[in-house]
């Protein structure tokens, strides 16, 4: 091991991007980073509860065998935490549920599997909503322990907003991966729908479920993104020039709280004076029809998928969520068809109004995390964009009234996730 | 129980539509229903090899119990064998892989919890290829046990073939409901993409999977379909007028056996007889490219999806299986997309190409079953199909020329399947 300048006891603050380099250059060992995480862990479980399990003793196996190899990559020896409804054939996968509060999966979700033939170390699984749906998760808000985390993805944002790890899985059907990034204040990534492998991972939603990540830099989110949709990673990001960034007027802004929608004015303002090319605009029609249709096939697909705990375990299942399940049933053939045909209407017009600009941006939330963890919040401001399958980028750089975190959202064309990661990072760097 | 005409020792030779009604009228129970079953599955098992998973005693238990109930709807009582790719709670699951050779569930699929909602007895787990994708069954067809059934879903086409069960559920990613339907000459039906729910299935290729059935009637997949798609069951088909039938030339044709191609043309000739408007059609740009975009995303998404497997039991896959994962790994992101997007385009091009036709016609498989249970036959005929979303229904209606069937392969409309069930119902009528 060569010099070092780096106090192993903040290893657990830095991105994995920087810990990528300190390990590939001998200045910090796999072992290091899971101890300083774990010594994070130790101090703060008890307040945030962010992790659904988490075995110390395992997690130090893990990173002492990856010390031991030759590194396999960027993400080798780099802690992740796992959303719990994400398969792991070591650790018990509870899905946020009473009905598998037993329940040890035979097999790794797809994305858990490359992950670790990628060499990271699995530090546990993240807490999460009743199937990632309802009743909200026990963790705390780190930014202030009497908010909630958001939802679903709680334990994912909650543990790496607070330093525990540096990256979590999340998914996202409505808003789980964008909501609880802004509202704990660190970056969250929905992937473009389909661009990462569902194998493996608990199905709410078919055509909505979206796997996502909580990272605390857009350069992080890049890194795990390159190894789990396939790209070269090479550590630099391609920098753009004027670029065209579009306000986007929604049909639910009244939804937003009062400040909110200043701050994203003034954001846009600020993006102007750094060079990019903003405006405002309004969605092509139907898109105000989309939220709604995201929550009819939400109901419908739903109901279906749970049709074993639904029929074996009603007593089991919150009043919340039998609730929803009994709307689902409610919902027709018909109307279940005619809601995708809205959706794939928007799709093409969206694909029309990326040709104008390079992304969109608007609020990630409605304001800050509410009081309280009993409510998740609204996910008002991401039902839309998870139901036109678009890459989503929150990135922490506004503040609401009580000094609280709200996410700026950037939204990019389909597919084109790694550009839309690139631009996100430089707009990160344009607020600092 | 009233005054009985049937003769038990049939009731396995019935359509599920006529023992729902004998059920319904008294006329038999699914004690009967179940025995008949299951005294044609001790004659006939240790020849044909339908089963992966098969309790007798616990099948009559549960036709007991549905007898000791008031009917739950149209399939009480109807005992349905199913893929044993798709999870049952109570019955191993093995995925045809020795990986999964003591592989119990903790819970059922969606579609095995909603059939059992309806009543159905789950009769057991029928024989599929490895991971439903490689190494054939050991099934053999019951026209010929010396020809394969076809995969991937042999086991469920040929216990129905075999009148083992008169319902088979099984899953489409290339060929693998409507081949072995050919193949056996039973009726194969695959719905539209994403209209059956697939949660607790084997994720292979998550943009081409694909629920079907096997039958012996295409009344008997409207039935299955009504309760797993949801539609009202009248047991009463809506009758059409001058259906037009296109008769699809497609980029493959050359792919046929020598007499195939001749007999889909004079099938169209005793349509055209039997008052249908019969063209021939080619199909428009890019489909020529579909066939090869649908190999393309099948390699792709399936090295994902066992990422787990082919970490951890190299040595439990097969050759072949390992070879294509081996391809798998090689295709880029961007071939992946490009192909994906020559599949949106053909999609378009095929919603407006069925404004002219109410249904496209061509060869279920290119011609009888191979020889031999090692070769599962040629996917050619089902891979675009499958890749375009669209419902298909194979009816048994053609002889190659050794006497095996050939199934006539109807091609319907995005979400139109209660219509094509009806339209290919009328089809396979004319025949008779």
């Amino acid at each position: 091991m060569s010099s070092r300048s780096i106090n192993p006891g903040i290893l657990n603050e830095l991105p994995a991007t920087t810990l990528s380099r300190l390990l590939a250059t001998g200045q910090c060992s796999a072992i290091e980073i899971a101890e300083a995480c774990l010594r994070r862990v130790d101090a703060r479980e008890a307040e945030v509860k962010a992790w659904a399990y988490i075995d110390p003793e395992y997690v130090l196996r893990q990173a002492r065998a990856r010390d031991g190899e030759s590194p396999r990559g960027p993400l080798h020896g780099i802690p992740v935490g796992i959303k719990d409804i994400i398969n792991t054939s070591d650790m018990l996968t509870q899905f946020g549920s009473p009905v598998y509060r037993a329940h040890q999966p035979v097999n790794d979700a797809s994305c858990v599997s490359i992950l670790r033939e990628a060499g990271c170390v699995i530090m546990g699984k993240t807490e999460t909503m009743e199937f990632a749906v309802c009743h909200p998760a026990r963790t705390c808000n780190p930014e202030n322990l009497a908010h909630t985390p958001g939802g679903s993805s709680s334990g994912s944002a909650a543990a790496v907003a607070d330093c525990m790890c540096p990256l979590g899985l999340g998914t996202q059907t409505g808003a789980s991966v964008i909501r609880p990034a802004s509202y704990c204040g660190v970056v969250g990534f929905k992937a473009s729908y389909g661009l990462i492998n569902r194998a493996g991972i608990k199905s709410t939603s078919e055509t909505l479920d979206t796997v996502g990540f909580l990272t605390r830099t857009v350069g992080d989110a890049s890194l795990l993104a390159s190894v789990l949709i396939g790209w070269e990673y090479s550590g630099i990001f391609n920098k753009y020039d004027n670029i065209r960034v579009g306000i986007c007027h929604s049909s639910y802004w009244a939804s937003a709280d009062a400040g909110t929608i200043p701050m994203i004015l003034n954001a846009g303002e600020s993006l102007r004076e750094a060079g990019c090319d903003v405006s405002e605009v309004s969605l092509p029609r139907p898109c105000d029809l989309a939220t709604e249709a995201q929550a009819t096939i939400n109901l419908y697909e739903s109901f279906r998928s749970y049709s074993y705990e639904r029929s074996n375990f009603p007593d089991q299942i919150s009043k919340s969520l039998s609730a929803r399940f009994e709307k689902g049933k409610g919902i027709s053939l018909e109307a279940y068809l005619s809601a995708q045909q809205v959706l794939s209407e928007c799709r093409l017009k969206m694909s029309l109004l990326f040709k104008d600009f390079d992304v969109l941006i608007e609020p990630s939330a409605p304001g800050e995390a509410p009081y309280g963890i009993d409510n998740a919040g609204d996910a008002i401001f991401s039902r839309m964009w998870t139901a036109l399958h678009l890459p989503c980028v929150s990135i922490p750089v506004l503040k609401g009234p009580s000094g609280l975190p709200v996410g700026l959202q950037i939204i990019g064309p389909m597919h084109s996730d790694k550009r839309t990661l690139e631009i996100a990072d430089q707009i990160h760097r344009m607020f600092a």
